[in-house]
């Protein structure tokens, strides 16, 4: 099946996408918000609707949460099975807003024409490109080149609640060849980028407790022991004067980058000055010795997420607090084991404890680094088409934050995923005025009609 | 003029002085809160009727915030100024209280009978037992054994703005020989207590900024600067190992402890173990070479006293936050010069800065530490004759907190203070189900005829 009149027909069909992408977007899917959860409900129907439009058959799936989406459509060629998300993050603060987050439109930029709508980009825009790209394929020449499962979640940005035991539950349905996502970015916003590696994340909460209740600093100053005293020394203890994490045993099964992928990244002619000046900061602040993309794809970071305690209101109250609490969180990579680092974090912090102060601990969250297989002839495929599309050739990256899904693919339906996507580093997801540029919709429609028909070869 | 029947008249009017005080503590005079302005300004007016219904010629002064309450009576011998505050803290969270805040009653308890109310302890109980002894006073010997400016103040509870301008606009009318103050308690609950130093405070807030905004810990972690790293690092510098506090300079005009001062503490015995084991602690947390006393009474301390960045609400969210600040103070003690501390503390800020985190500060308050001249007569005659009060003898203590009106009257009216009080560890002032006891009550008003015998022999 030919590509040629596939890319016209998306060309021809852009206006009526946007129109359809409209529609999806009108819908307030807030997934982390009770009261929108009928919304929710309402944009899983609205993707059965509009897969069943070009003859897919799809069903809303019910979880004890938001409902899943799940299509299957066969062909030729391998089975790939496609992730998106369909709900969104909330919009608050509404005031930030130019205009209602949920009242989609077009408008031009001095960068260009942007979509502008929360899910924008974050992940109805992304999603809908790859809906697209099938709907055009089908359209062309009656059928798809592979063999094709959707699988839409409603959950993403509320912690996924219900999407292990879905898989678990439907392994057999949803295990295929390989997993694409699409809810990533295009590298400096231009080159198109296939992730490879991820970070792992473990999050702990520790809360210190010195005296059992709220001391005034003139009657008891100096000669009580004062938590949030302890917490700076304990967390200011967390990296050395060279930026290493001081946990013990923190760097076991950090591994250094193959010179392959070291030689690729070195090729990407990332600008850290840039990168780091668009938020006000000038040099990079981790590990000595690291370049700013090792920083933020293949090494391990230790941070202070959220620390309070005592007084911090206006003004000032000369209180010793009882309490005093921080929330840290580690980023991983390679076989770093987010529970042995959660223990030696644990242990290491009870060992600076002087008398009269006691630590509680909390978990949140603990998923390992995933490390793609890129032998899945898909991977070379979609780097060798995705150049033609964007006028630069696609690199193979790292990405800093973390991407359960891929881990879960892998750890429960054996899968490895493919993350490709095309939002820009100044799309806004998770903020106000959220965006997707037109091109990203169109080039991303037209970037997985090329990736569908290279893996189909 | 004899003191017998003095006491005597006390003991029998003790019934009525507890109906005054209740109508006093009915008004619920909350300077800090403006909804309750009107209710300062009727008990400004109730007290100025109470010294008037003995005699005692008083008025209302305004200031432009609470007003003042200022009275005079002439008699032989020396001429005292008797302060106290008519104000009160808030009464919030209003539902930890087993009663009406503003709804005084006398309760049985294990340990006595007490006065439970807001303001019972802090300050309208302490304030009445000098009202009621100069009552009796006047009821027995139809004249005062000396002569006393009766100085109420409105705004203590909420920082005293309009005390300074108030003092040098009428310090002529308010000089007297030496200050009586009332607004403190018995050394441990039982040991009546002339304070002779206080500590004075300096209070710093300190804000530092890495990026211009918020991050994602996935996207910028590891290459970007956390601020509330770079301020747990410095504020965990504060002590050393030592517990000496680090910032240069710091200890210049500390002094060592007089000998006959030292000697009175030591034979005062003070349980630190109860103390601390009261707010479940059983050690002290200061300097290594120094006794639990010293570290609350005549060592300067570093706290801090509130800490806040990133994200401190339920869950979790992996934000490197732009901002991050802190509340800090310093206790003082001898001669060291807040303004010199202030300083000290912000260059040893800005030496540990990193590239990328800027630091600004906001001063909260600087008052050098008090040192009582006990020269003056009326300090031994107080000391001597509160013995057969409270049955233990009377002790020069120190004080870890501040009460700036016995600076400001040294300062402006170049005035020694005597303080001395009532009150008890336990009374809870400043929190929910505040009291005082009967007995401080009682022989608090005892104490002040006692008093004013001895200074006017």
């Amino acid at each position: 099946m030919s590509l040629d009149p596939v890319l016209s027909r998306i060309d021809a069909d852009l206006s009526a996408a946007t129109d359809r992408l409209f529609d999806l977007l009108r819908i307030p899917s807030i997934s982390t918000d009770p009261a929108y959860k009928s919304d929710c409900d309402r944009a899983a129907d609205w993707l059965v609707a509009d897969l069943a439009s070009f003859g897919i058959e799809a069903s809303k799936r019910p979880t004890p949460g938001h409902p899943m989406v799940v299509g299957h459509v066969k062909g030729d060629g391998p089975h790939v099975l496609f992730y998106g998300h369909y709900d969104v993050q909330p919009v608050d603060p509404l005031d930030l807003w130019d205009r209602d987050p949920f009242d989609p439109a077009i408008e031009d930029t001095a960068k260009g024409k942007v979509i502008r709508a929360r899910g924008s980009s974050d992940d109805k825009g992304q999603l809908m490109t790859f809906v697209e790209a099938c709907r055009a394929w089908k359209s062309v020449h009656g059928a798809l080149p592979c063999s094709i499962t959707f699988f839409f979640e409603g959950e993403e940005e509320s912690g996924s609640p219900s999407l292990i035991p879905f898989l678990k539950a439907n392994a057999e349905e949803l295990r295929a060849d390989v997993a694409l996502i699409c809810d990533t970015g295009l590298f400096e916003s231009r080159v198109p980028s296939i992730i490879t590696q991820l970070r792992g994340l473990c999050g702990e909460e520790i809360t210190l407790t010195g005296p059992d209740k709220d001391l005034h600093s003139g009657m008891y100053g100096g000669a009580a022991m004062n938590p949030l005293r302890m917490l700076a020394r304990i967390l200011g203890n967390l990296h050395d004067d060279d930026g290493r994490i001081q946990v013990p045993h923190f760097y076991d099964g950090v591994p250094e980058l193959p010179e392959e992928i070291a030689a690729q990244w070195q090729a990407l002619g990332f600008d850290h000055t840039a990168f780091l000046g668009d938020v006000g900061l000038s040099e990079p602040a981790g590990e000595a010795d690291r370049s700013a993309l090792e920083m933020i794809w293949s090494r391990p970071t230790a941070e202070i997420n959220g620390m309070i305690g005592g007084y911090t209101g206006d003004g000032f109250k000369t209180v010793l607090p009882s309490k005093a609490s921080a929330k840290v969180s580690f980023r991983l990579v390679g076989t770093q084991d987010p529970h042995a680092i959660r223990r030696n974090f644990r242990e290491w912090v009870q060992d600076q404890l002087p008398h009269d102060v006691t630590a509680s601990f909390k978990a949140h969250g603990a998923s390992p680094a995933s490390q793609m297989e890129t032998s899945h002839p898909a991977f070379e495929a979609a780097r060798a088409v995705l150049g033609a599309e964007w006028g630069h050739e696609a690199a193979f990256t790292g990405c800093g934050g973390s991407i359960p899904v891929a881990g879960y693919f892998k750890s429960i339906l054996d899968m490895d995923s493919m993350l490709v996507g095309w939002g820009k580093d100044d799309d806004q997801i998770h903020s106000p005025n959220e965006k997707y540029d037109l091109e990203s919709f169109h080039k991303g429609i037209r970037s997985w009609a090329r990736i569908l028909e290279a893996i189909s070869r």
